[in-house]
């Protein structure tokens, strides 16, 4: 259990006047109480009250040691685990719900307390995970360490004459011998005409001599995510791509530069993308600056144009703005991860951004 | 768009009652439309209307050549999906809601909607998901052909000194080579005391002289699921492996026996345990005897005690018991898919269940 964030769950369950809440998702349920438990389709639902009462209702099929201050409420196959769950809501009128529950749960349980209010109650579990505790920064720090270390082992590779595919493939190997096993997400290795495509998937392609290559990696390390991007070159680099990389590469600093507290979110977007468009790339980055990040790739909270939240001390989040021109078959993103300290932010990966060429 | 899958899904809203429906589940939208499209996070909703027709809600993000039969409706990130999706809803009161839609976008109707009756509709479309069409059965049966081409090439690795990770690894690198890159689930490899526990994960475990071994793998073939099990021995088997073994194999075919039209899941179930309660091993048989399969490993319709639903022709299922006795060390379960036909049942797996003993 982990007392701190529940009192801070509490607390603001408090200030939003939400006297009970659901919480279904499993990563939360981890966050909170420790406990990392999959129960696939079946029912797994933690009741939490304004009082810091914490009671998880769970199938029979998933045994737990005892944990204090988490009371299990067990149900079994030929149960109804949401009527079980219903006898624990108490008199208040209002129910937060987690947003992902699969809503079979919520109508049974609409049905069963048919006079109930139901609210989304996952911002304030997202609000808490938002912000990154001494545990968690540490985790943080040491996942994208050894990411660096992987990209640093990947980037001679691409001229190994490997497809995009055998490429992704080679990441998970060098991802392995770091002892990693489960990715954030699947890795993004793509040649020239993949990288000028921002939602590219590796495939059967080759690169070669004057490819731009974009590997946009991570790893899973301690529970927590790890992501970067790094954009490299076949052999040489022309004048053209020069220019659309050191684009980015300025733009990329000036999204550091204004992750910050006080600032919006929003700001951090404008920085990177006022100054792609004063360089006349406008057009050509077409996608949000970043995305928060920790126990989940990625985390409530987007780094765009539309998420005017102010910025605070604890978050974390990537920087990762591109240029795609799909008729030049140029491509190049550069992301790192920030974490926001008191005067500005952490940037957690360390691997150079200066232009590489990598011989062929 | 597969109209006949469609007017079977018309014609139970109208027994039911229930004038429109939203599906969100991926695979069913799939599996009606033909359009493979994964929203992640991002709403994606297939209205459908007793009349037949079909609207799907999809963010601009997922561009998606035109369907003959299929109206899009676009929505794009700064609009809110679940609004757009509400101006579609008709005049009907009952509007029928997929299971696993996330909570968030069903409270988010129900706030924009509040006079309508929200009712689970999910049995709508796994009931006809349930009954397999000819071109359904036809992957199934090529799906677990490979299936059976795997285990056969994977059964001698067993004495090859490979620790259940590696043996599980080498499941995956089998398929590879037969192009699966996509698993019906982890593969489940396990030697003695690994296979005495039916939730058992792959680890470091190594097999040894006398170990039984269980192999409970399955691949996506054509977007269809394969499931098997067998359960060989290393260098010999003892006369308590025996008669476990044979009491499994046995039961196996009891329950393959009883998967005939006309008679229930249950049946198969009770067909199996009943047996295996008989041998004085009831309480060694600790799951059900089997689940539904098709474009996902478990689909709905368990066989179980619980399940007293007629079997149809049309249905498959896998039929595998087991015996685990944690105390001995020993552990056998035996699974084949079965697919029903008029008369009684098509077995999809061909392997041998005849005593292997793998010399080591």
């Amino acid at each position: 259990m982990n007392k701190g964030r529940i009192e801070r769950v509490r607390k603001i369950m408090m200030e939003k006047g939400v006297p009970q809440i659901i919480v279904s998702d499993s990563l939360a349920i981890f966050y909170l109480t420790g406990k990392r438990i999959d129960s696939g389709e079946r029912l797994m639902a933690l009741y939490i009250t304004n009082e810091g009462n914490l009671k998880l209702v769970i199938n029979e099929l998933f045994p737990q040691d005892e944990v204090d201050g988490l009371d299990f409420v067990w149900y079994n196959d030929v149960q109804d685990g949401v009527e079980v769950l219903s006898t624990l809501i108490n008199d208040e009128n209002v129910i937060g719900i987690d947003k992902v529950w699969p809503s079979g749960f919520l109508l049974r349980l609409q049905e069963l307390l048919p006079d109930k209010t139901y609210v989304n109650s996952s911002l304030i579990i997202d609000d808490v995970r938002k912000i990154k505790d001494e545990q968690e920064k540490q985790a943080m720090r040491e996942s994208s360490l050894i990411n660096d270390e992987v990209i640093k082992e990947l980037i001679p590779w691409v001229t190994k004459g490997l497809s995009e595919i055998e490429l992704s493939d080679k990441v998970k190997e060098i991802y392995a011998k770091h002892g990693i096993k489960e990715y954030s997400f699947e890795p993004i290795t793509a040649y020239a005409k993949g990288a000028a495509d921002p939602h590219h998937v590796p495939d059967d392609s080759y690169g070669k001599h004057g490819d731009c290559v974009i590997l946009d990696i991570g790893g899973m390390y301690k529970d927590y995510a790890s992501d970067m991007t790094r954009t490299v070159f076949i052999g040489e680099i022309s004048d053209r791509q020069r220019e659309v990389y050191e684009v980015v590469k300025t733009a990329q600093q000036l999204g550091i530069d204004a992750a910050k507290p006080g600032n919006r979110m929003c700001d951090v977007d404008a920085a990177c993308r006022d100054y792609i468009e004063s360089k006349g790339f406008g057009k050509y980055f077409t996608h949000r600056t970043g995305h928060s990040i920790g126990l989940e790739a990625h985390e409530y909270g987007d780094v765009s144009s539309a998420n005017e939240s102010i910025i605070e001390v604890g978050q974390c989040f990537s920087v990762e703005p591109g240029i795609y021109i799909e008729e030049e078959g140029i491509g190049v993103r550069i992301e790192d991860l920030v974490l926001i300290t008191e005067d500005g932010c952490e940037v957690l990966n360390k691997v150079t951004k200066d232009i590489i060429v990598v011989e062929d």
